[in-house]
């Protein structure tokens, strides 16, 4: 599993302040238990300083390498932002998020996707909004992924993002991530599908029940990344039985070494 | 979701002494309890007592009829004690747990399903054994369907067993399971999918993860019963979201009702 951590993101109430006042230690502590946890990236988000966006990525993104090697994801709709990040990143080949089939936004990402040959999540909307059924994710998801092929970017460094809203609004919301999953990653088995888990659960008690039941049936349908908290023990308890269930920790050697460590109570 | 609620069963260690002592109090609070805890169906099952199971299956039926309405499920390999079950029976329409596509095994079961007119859980076995894969699951399952259907019996009364085996011991077999389930369940929508969850994770450590895991990946997939312990709230828990999840409740109802009683926790 493909594990982006998502701690380093403005819209966190507690992570905020140390964005706004340049505190170093604790965005370089978040880095490092990220890391520790297991994340194959970090996040970098700063999409809540509108005014300085891109200088806010740069320093998130120096502060973050002088800690840690694991590459990042640039989070942000926004293309100079996006842009800083790639310019400062020096942490290996690191992941955009995101970019949509809307046309404003895909003209705006794709050359900078070209230029720093980055990984790309795509969303699967476009400029008549995120479609009602799985049939309407499937086709913008496959447009986008022949449409970035054929720019040169490969299957591989594709990040489909199925776009899952609330089911406390609409029923056939689960269902409809869960089948758009299956269906591209069975037609594109090379694209990677990777996707955030809280929205899902938006408005609902209990909500890291409903996460971690969306995390499951999202990895037995094909799923093999997602934006998640690794510090959050649980979450990737679930991730480890995943894996085990599904055959993709063979002889479940992964399981037994995170339950000898302790992390799977 | 068809919940079979199977505490009351010779094979568990706590139980057995109340079947050989004819400790009625123990198996009435057991009917009760698993009831209230949502059990659709009560497993009965005297399998340890090879001398004379139709008398503790009798006395097994006997004593739940005089707790709760609850439908029964005459659980054993035997005919005998299949028999027992259902001529004894007045909480409604029973199920009977199993028959396979062992020959001898076929034989001796129908004739009891069609005399008491009941469901029949049927395992994706025959006489060469259980299958490897999820298509030798599938090939069986659908013979299976078809041959009782032929019978007379409805693909209502089915419920088809995908049989999942330890993954300790097989990698392929969480999603062997889960195959056979999603394509059953989608060639046969009428028939029902259910099975037990804790082979899944034998010889594993944190079982229940495993079997949490297994539950939600397997309703994802289109199981809508399971041969479970109603009393663990945790896996009823993972029960309700899953069903909120697939959009089997609608508006998250019972979800939301679940989490006022304080189930979800």
């Amino acid at each position: 599993m493909i594990i982006i951590g998502e701690k380093i993101n403005s819209t966190l109430k507690a992570v905020r302040p140390a964005i706004e006042n340049y505190d170093a230690e604790v965005i370089k502590n978040l880095a490092k238990a990220q890391t520790d946890a297991g994340a194959t990236y970090i996040d970098v988000n700063a999409g809540m300083f509108l005014h300085d966006e891109p200088e806010r990525v740069q320093w998130l993104v120096e502060t973050i390498q002088s800690a840690v090697s694991t590459p990042l994801c640039i989070d942000s709709p926004r293309a100079t932002a996006i842009e800083a990040g790639c310019k400062y990143n020096k942490n290996g080949k690191p992941i955009i998020n995101s970019l949509t089939d809307e046309k404003e936004r895909y003209d705006e990402i794709l050359p900078i996707v070209l230029k720093y040959n980055t990984g790309i999540v795509a969303l699967c909307m476009d400029d008549n909004g995120m479609p009602e059924d799985a049939e309407g994710r499937i086709r913008i998801g496959e447009r986008l992924i022949n449409k970035l092929a054929k720019e040169g970017v490969k299957h591989e460094d594709i990040y489909i993002d199925p776009l899952v809203r609330p089911i406390g609004t609409g029923s056939h919301y689960g269902l409809a991530a869960i089948e758009t999953i299956r269906t591209i990653k069975k037609n594109f088995p090379e694209v990677h599908i990777a996707c955030g888990l809280s929205n899902v659960s938006f408005g609902l008690p209990n909500r890291k029940l409903i996460n971690q039941t969306f995390l499951v049936a999202a990895i037995a349908a094909g799923m093999d990344g997602a934006i998640l908290d690794p510090l959050d023990k649980k979450i990737m308890a679930f991730v480890y039985a995943s894996e085990a269930l599904t055959g993709a920790d063979d002889f479940c050697v992964t399981y037994l070494e995170k339950f000898r460590e302790g992390l799977l109570d």
